[in-house]
């Protein structure tokens, strides 16, 4: 390579970025040289400070700069409906579409067997901890339409029957989709058309 | 938006570079807080590191860690050719290639008047300076099959017209193709067929 040692280490990292390959992590990287002191520079910072701040929610999961983040704090999201999402990204698409005013629990993955990734893994018992304390009457499992995720919604609601309402999202969703590539109407098309399950 | 404000500030910076968008911004900087320590903080360092170290060379504007870039440096490299290159990508993808052994200029642009950049905003006057003290021979157009590519080859051309050998890569690059987007053996056999202006 003719690149130097550094430049290299940088494109090679940037590489393991998820939609990044070896060619884009090059042109990223020229790009942020070229705009060193605009973008180099103040994105390491950000980085840096992204680092050092950031929490994971010790109630949900989401990601905050307290332990405990702005949804959670927020009496106003306390309506006894609870939004359970596979990762962050669901909860930010979900919170998009502006449509939805409870609180959320973000599991962290979904069950695989093929992955050996069971109950304990995500924040399973955490979320059947919250439902008495906190009042919960509705469990919306808004979870991806792809089979870990169908597998991990029957789980969910099997804990929880009879306990509270348990719903699901409904139309708009399509089969394989996955919720932080769908644009936000259709996902506030998906909760006000939620069936009970 | 859910997201505190300095991860979203961090997806924002993120979503500037080339390649990436919104989304792709929003899973790069979730996957890089899941792997704060393995990624997240390498990675600022490292830009930390290239920001601080790299520079353009004074000679040919290739990037690296003193003013004179290895190739320039390299006296095996000076063997009389130079090969004259748009950005640093093409001359990385060059290298990649292998087959060019002597040494680069790398203009920095082409000659646009839509944008309004003439041969002082690009290194073509540092160009024309290096062909005597440098005893260059031959000069390769290795410029992007581009409208302002060709344009510019042609200027470059005019210029030198008679004081060296001129050529261009030939056969391989598609109508419209840019060097960075081919594969190595297209790039070989480019310039072994190079052709004679
Ligand atoms: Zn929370
Ligand atoms: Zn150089």
């Amino acid at each position: 390579m003719s690149s130097t040692g550094d430049i290299q280490a940088l494109i090679d990292m940037m590489a393991r970025l998820p939609g990044l390959g070896p060619r884009s992590a090059r042109r990223a990287v020229l790009h942020m040289i070229r705009k060193r002191a605009l973008l180099l520079t103040p994105l390491a910072d950000q980085m840096h400070r992204v680092a050092a701040s950031v929490r994971e929610c010790a109630t949900c999961g989401n990601l905050g700069s307290t332990d405990r983040c702005d949804i959670c704090l927020s009496e106003k999201r306390a309506n006894g409906e609870l939004c359970v999402v596979e990762d962050v990204a669901d909860l930010w698409a979900m919170e998009r579409s502006g449509v939805f005013r409870g609180r959320y629990h973000v599991l962290g993955g979904t069950l695989s067997a093929l992955d050996a990734i069971g109950p304990e893994e995500l924040r399973i018992p955490r979320l059947l901890d919250r439902i008495a304390p906190e009042g919960i009457t509705e469990v919306i499992l808004a979870l991806n339409a792809t089979v870990d995720g169908q597998t991990t919604a029957h789980y969910i609601a099997d804990q929880l029957e009879g306990r509270v309402m348990l719903t699901s999202l409904a139309q708009g969703v399509p089969i394989g989709g996955e919720l932080d590539y769908l644009d936000d109407g259709t996902i506030t098309a998906a909760l006000r058309a939620r069936k009970q399950l």
